[in-house]
């Protein structure tokens, strides 16, 4: 069989089998409530479900703990070329809960979308693969390929076992290609692709006052930590933007700019100002406009407030003097800054202005890590994406977000491409998250697509 | 029958009826979860109660409500002095939760206390008081006086309706004297009673920032109203107490200050000392010390944060961008201060310091009110607490909390003078709220011997 009609006979099946994988393996995806925030048996119930799915496919699987919640891993095929999938079948807390239109763990179908937590970031994505992967399963030897994918369960909260596993499987995580668990969907139809993803530090910072709350008569005396949080706030960020502690930017790697920069010069900006208006903004911070927006989104490194609570916040009023106040920050790193450090440098900020008494809590700390643009992964992906999409994808060099990308580029060496069924507007981590049908089908073909076109080319290893 | 006589009968049957009011009408209070930041049933449950509970006594007993919750009115007695007793049978939210040792709606006896929500504020009281009534009942004659009750439910949310309800009934709440809701025990074993009671200025601040909390991704760009309300904070006060707001310390009376200074010289400062190192702190707020610190307590006004929440306050991590920074200020105000004023001059600042956006939700409005020394009625009151507790009570000049006193000594014309259950460690509004069972007999020994004594002097109407 040639190459032409291998792929004409895998793209023969592929409809039915995406709308399959939409209505009935998505959904019971969505059903599992796996907040990897909350843990519980949930976790292990979405676990076992994904490698169901991957042993009825023919896959080989094995479930890895070490010690955290447990990652699937699995391998089909002998081929001289490898290509490795991650995903996650974690999911972000669906709070503030009332504001969806309906449960968020039940697949909800309506008007050409679907909704549910998790849709786009990142079930959906798992089965589209699952998809394509059916559809490719019978010509995997005619594709002289070897497929490996891994879904984790903890990339929602920094991913902290996953080092681990890569660092004590490297063999089995290096691959040829890989396809990275997302890409979504521009305003102008153009897939886009994020060749790297952010580090992280994410910390909970405490400060204390009394040994217990006190009625808040006592407050012309009684320190209450509610406003020293707020002083130390404003020394960690300025209204600019800039990130205020000494040496934040000392790192970041020149060539990972340079590159970024000329990348980000094709990239027009018009997605940015769709955003703008619809979160009903004015202007963005420090008043960026354009591909000084673009290049700060993707290029720089930032401290975010992701909560703040102290005292009383439920309904009404209480009157106390709160005895703790935390921060919740989420610190996003490009490459060249090592998350070890920068926290150390935050905390020496801290201790030199006053609060060397803070509370340092860490929920997840990683590095940057990206693939460039010459990769043949990457290759593969665009001209799979111009052919499912019918128009150009978009390469970014870097994704606002973040992800343990590095474990896949730095530590196993396996240069990674993207792939998605989300959209610009399908509300990732946030209230009615939804991605559109018409999206899911496109994205189960370009995975299927990138993969034997992949293959096209011979190993260069 | 001659007062010493009458006063014994009274004192005669008080042990018992003590012992059955603590044991049997608080338990029955405090089972009613009458959260006025709550609301719903339980509130009119608590009313009913409270109502029931009177009537037996004999009063002459109305609900009213004035489109806010029950207040109920009582009466007994055609005697020619007149006396007013103030209660609230509205309590404080339990939270945080796990923090108590057992149901804080269920009464729970131990170790000589007593613990639940509103042992102390206020139930405790209400139960102290109305075992005094029936020690009383059958003298009300020979007494020559008239008792009237005010019980409401809406205190602890700033007393909202009792200010309309006192206002067209003002012939029936002005009193030759009055008993507030409530006065403590110190370390020393003295009854402290407060003679006023600070204003207050509930409000709850948000700001906003996108019109919908978005992945944090994109904090590089997308205004975070967390960080603005950090900022915003910190132009209200500094960091050594002083409120920065332009002209909030202009109309205090200087009167008032005069008496309260004098007042205060008279207290000593180990009850201070006392909770400095209860609490474990290093030191009070702006290092105050001894009177400066007590003066700061029971003279000044302050603005204290009683909740601040933005974005995720759950447990583990999410990442996001919030859409909305909220904060809980209570404002507590002297004599002098005007709510409106104050609050304006609040907002007005905000405006000019560049937050004319900030959005204001009203929780509670009202102004400080006192008593001085001299008022016949804190006289009969401190003459009964040398008996009931064998020592010398204290006085202070205000309290370091607020109530809607002003209602009673300002709009009524009526002079208040304290009596109370709870003792320097009650816990109010924190978890194991509790009382000591030896103060609950003294207090209701000191509230029976407090009418008897009044009625000892002739009426001044």
């Amino acid at each position: 069989m040639n190459s032409e009609s291998l792929k004409n006979k895998i793209l023969e099946n592929i409809e039915p089998l995406s709308r399959k994988y939409l209505h009935e393996v998505l959904a019971s995806l969505i059903e599992i409530p796996t907040v990897s925030a909350w843990g519980g048996v949930d976790i292990v119930r979405g676990a076992n479900l994904v490698a169901s799915l991957l042993k009825e496919l023919g896959f080989n699987v094995e479930v890895k703990s070490e010690g955290g919640y447990p990652a699937v891993l699995a391998e089909m095929g002998e081929g001289s070329k490898s290509v490795l999938i991650y995903n996650h079948y974690d999911v972000q807390p669906p709070d503030p809960l009332e504001l969806w239109d309906s449960d968020p763990f039940k697949l909800r179908v309506e008007g050409g979308k679907v909704y549910g937590r998790g849709v786009a970031d990142n079930k959906g994505n798992i089965a589209a693969r699952l998809a394509a992967l059916e559809a490719l399963s019978p010509y995997i030897e005619d594709l002289d390929i070897k497929v490996k994918v891994v879904v984790e369960g903890e990339e929602e909260i920094g991913s902290p076992t996953l080092e681990r596993i890569v660092a004590g499987n490297l063999e089995w995580f290096r691959a040829d290609g890989g396809i990275w668990e997302t890409a979504y969907v521009r305003r102008d139809g153009r897939l886009s692709i994020s060749l790297g993803f952010k580090g992280m530090v994410y910390v909970e910072l405490t400060l204390r006052g009394a040994s217990r709350d006190v009625h808040s008569g006592y407050s012309p005396i009684v320190p209450n930590p509610a406003w020293r949080m707020a002083r130390m706030l404003t020394i960690i960020k300025d209204e600019s933007g800039r990130v205020l502690v000494p040496g934040f930017y000392n790192d970041i790697d020149e060539e990972f700019l340079k590159i970024g920069e000329s990348l980000l010069e094709l990239v027009d900006v018009e997605d940015l100002e769709a955003l703008k208006e619809e979160l009903g903004l004015k202007s963005f911070v420090g008043d960026l406009k354009g591909h000084e927006a673009l290049k700060a989104l993707h290029l720089n490194p930032s401290i975010n407030i992701s909560g703040l609570y102290s005292g009383y916040t439920g309904k009404g009023s209480k009157t106390i003097v709160p005895s703790t106040a935390s921060a919740k920050l989420d610190i996003r790193l490009v490459p060249g800054q090592d998350p070890n450090k920068i926290l150390e440098k935050l905390l020496e900020h801290l201790k030199t202005c006053g609060f060397k008494d803070v509370e340092v809590h860490i929920e997840s700390m990683y590095r940057a890590g990206y693939t460039k643009s010459d990769a043949e992964i990457v290759k593969a992906s665009v001209e799979a994406a111009k052919e499912a999409y019918n128009i150009e994808p978009q390469l970014l060099p870097m994704a606002a977000g973040s992800g343990p990308i590095y474990i896949f580029t730095n530590m196993a060496k396996t240069p990674m491409t993207g792939a998605g069924v989300g959209y610009y507007a399908s509300k990732v981590h946030a209230p009615n998250e939804n991605i559109r049908i018409e999206d899911f089908h496109k994205g189960v073909k370009h995975v299927a697509l990138t993969l034997v076109n992949f293959t096209l080319t011979r190993p260069t290893r």
